[in-house]
């Protein structure tokens, strides 16, 4: 039986391939579809069809996917997608604990 | 409702902040614990007490706890360790599926 972490670990792997087939990896279309699909609650804020666009350079993922990376999202890459959005979460996190305690 | 990804950013979160608790970080010893509890099946095999310091420097996650940190963990080192154990998996998935086609 997996451990909660290593679910977690399974869950990202397996999105990733679910969405990346044979190929191996994610076109840039792959992962707009996957990311509003997986993060709703992070694009539901944003308006026109450059918001994952935005999001990622705002994050500085460093995922210039038409010209670094000859548009191809490795499963590294995805995990730094996650990476950003969970860093900022647990920020946002930490702020509103901090915030809750001093009232 | 949560989406899976974002289930798996939630358990990741909620992993680290009950283990750090409130002084938000995680010590060595902290550490250790989680991940006996967490990765069983990437500890299984090793033996000795360093296994957990091996584990870490084989995946070069730069955590020399003792001298560069001050022995603290922080949310993002977490995730790095995550994203190293990860990766790991990846690739020998990859390895496994390719070796699974060719048969």
């Amino acid at each position: 039986m997996l451990s909660q972490m290593e679910h977690t670990m399974e869950t990202m792997m397996c999105m990733f391939h679910k969405c990346a087939g044979d190929k191996g990896y994610l076109t840039k279309e792959d992962l707009r579809v996957l990311t509003e699909k997986q993060f709703p609650g992070f694009l539901e804020n944003q308006k026109g069809p450059l918001a994952v666009d935005k999001i990622m350079k705002d994050l500085n993922l460093d995922l210039d996917l038409d010209q670094c990376r000859d548009g191809k999202v490795d499963f590294h890459s995805f995990f730094s997608l996650t990476a950003g959005l969970t860093t900022t979460c647990n920020e946002y996190f930490v702020v509103y604990v901090t915030w809750k305690r001093k009232k």
